[in-house]
């Protein structure tokens, strides 16, 4: 990925892995500056002698919390006037107007985004640019559908960003980290663990992140992992397991399979998680391994709010 | 519940709270006796005082670690020669046989629980009796249905009880709680919090789990909540709302509705969880509140394995 997005093109999203071990790898690879999705991973990250600049991409009312980290430069995302008050009241220094290029979910219209900047600089914030995440185009399997649809995206955000001002143009995911030439940054986070959601496209990173999981029950019929609905995120559906065995279905301690081979009690399979994100939240730490041996382990240490 | 089945004929499940403030609350209703669905579990019970009577109903190969917990009188599940024979060698004393009663998890077949319970007294273990969860039935809405499958699959176990022998036939949960006359004791959990899944059933219990969230971003078309994935048991599908607001969908940190009524940045709304396990697994603790009052804090103490 340095090789792609060097230094500051690249604003690792640290919601993707919590950890500030792998934030510091990633710090090694030349990215110091960070996204972050909540106020602990804020906070986590200033402790961490990570935050040098911290992008808390996120709406949040907790900005008195937020501007008593100590260590960090903080920028915060803003798309109301409710959220600029609040940015200001809380002691809040740094913002970007965060712009709806898309996705219905936090931003305001990109023709709103002048004003809202105006009414920011008015209650005394530095508006450091814009951002505006295109997360309806980021998972589309269609290389073709996904780099028009981006275009549209940044078109709309570029439009936002010459009311606005400032040097971010902060944008893009782990989907478009490539087609997203537009954005002077992208937050990518998925693309350092990886997932079975987007291993599905045509992106050059490898899954990392998979459970390590014990055959505690064997059967002619099935066999039983003791893994489960709490280690696992399941919005995007079942976790898929290596060497062609089936997986049938998840309860909260157990996955039941149908072995592709005969398995027996003890042995140790992997599974491999549909979406990183929710799965890496349930864990308190990640063992990195080399072949069958264990060479690192990281603290989860970003979990809660 | 403590009036359909006092002390013993409850045995809660604590994988559905794991929390030892709301297991006391249990205990001081009179039910003394609990189930474990991981070591973790029954270590955390052990150190709050409430390990009188622990079944971890579950197969586990860390039976060295499980035998080294203190101040606990721990049963085992095993359902195999393989997990009888961790137990004997890791210092278990004291054992279930764990019958596949139809749902294809772990458990022995019915005609094998009485030769295994002889392999295990031949190793040294205690057999307590049988357990056999009809996890395949809990759930079903139509009450009738569920009746006749609970007969089904207690008559297997009652088969399987007269080979092994021993006190204990534990079984149930909260979706058969009053359907399951068979078994000697109830492994019901989510019954104390319950969800939306079961919230579906005709059970007498309320649904006392909410997330309490705020919201971010309000637009005409759409709202959003600080309150997503990492924070929600997904595999039984998204959450929903009170007063008539509509999930749209829910992202790593975020839902995006559709409100019934206007809301404005700032209003905390509740967010009612399809399923109550892997939702509290996520949360650090839970806040017990009489109206807006805070009257209460319990760690979710028993999360991790």
């Amino acid at each position: 990925m340095a090789a792609a997005l060097p230094g500051p093109r690249l604003r690792p999203h640290v919601k993707a892995h919590k950890s500030t071990a792998l934030a510091r790898r990633q710090a090694e690879a030349g990215h110091r500056s960070f996204t972050c999705a909540t106020v602990r991973e804020v906070e986590g990250m200033a402790a961490a002698g990570l935050g040098q600049d911290l992008l808390l991409a996120n709406e949040t009312l907790e900005t008195e919390r937020l501007a008593a980290v100590q260590g960090a430069e903080v920028t915060l995302a803003v798309d109301s006037e409710a959220t600029v008050e609040a940015a200001a009241a809380g002691g809040i220094r740094r913002v970007v107007i965060d712009v709806n290029v898309g996705m219905p979910r936090c931003g305001c219209p990109p023709e709103d985004a002048g004003r809202l900047a105006e009414v920011a600089r008015t209650r005394g914030l530095e508006v450091r640019g814009v951002m505006g995440y295109e997360g309806h185009v980021v998972g589309l399997p269609d290389r073709g559908a996904r780099t028009a649809m981006v275009e549209d995206s940044m078109k709309a955000l570029l439009r936002a960003h010459d009311a606005v001002g400032g040097d971010l143009i902060s944008a893009g995911g782990t989907g478009t980290f490539d087609i997203n030439t537009w954005a002077t940054e992208i937050q990518a986070g998925s693309y350092v663990l990886m997932d079975n959601a987007y291993a599905e496209l045509d992106l050059p990173f490898r899954r990392a992140l998979q459970i390590l999981a014990t055959v505690i029950s064997a059967w002619p019929s099935h066999a039983v992992l003791n893994c489960g609905l709490k280690a696992l995120g399941m919005d995007h559906g079942n976790p898929t397991m290596e060497d062609g065995h089936q997986v049938w279905f998840v309860s909260d301690e157990h996955i039941t399979f149908s072995p592709a081979t005969p398995v027996k009690v003890g042995d140790r399979l992997r599974v491999l998680p549909g979406h990183v994100d929710p799965t890496v939240a349930y864990h308190e730490r990640m063992f990195v391994v080399d072949g069958e041996t264990v060479v690192d382990e990281w603290p989860v240490d970003l979990r809660g709010w």
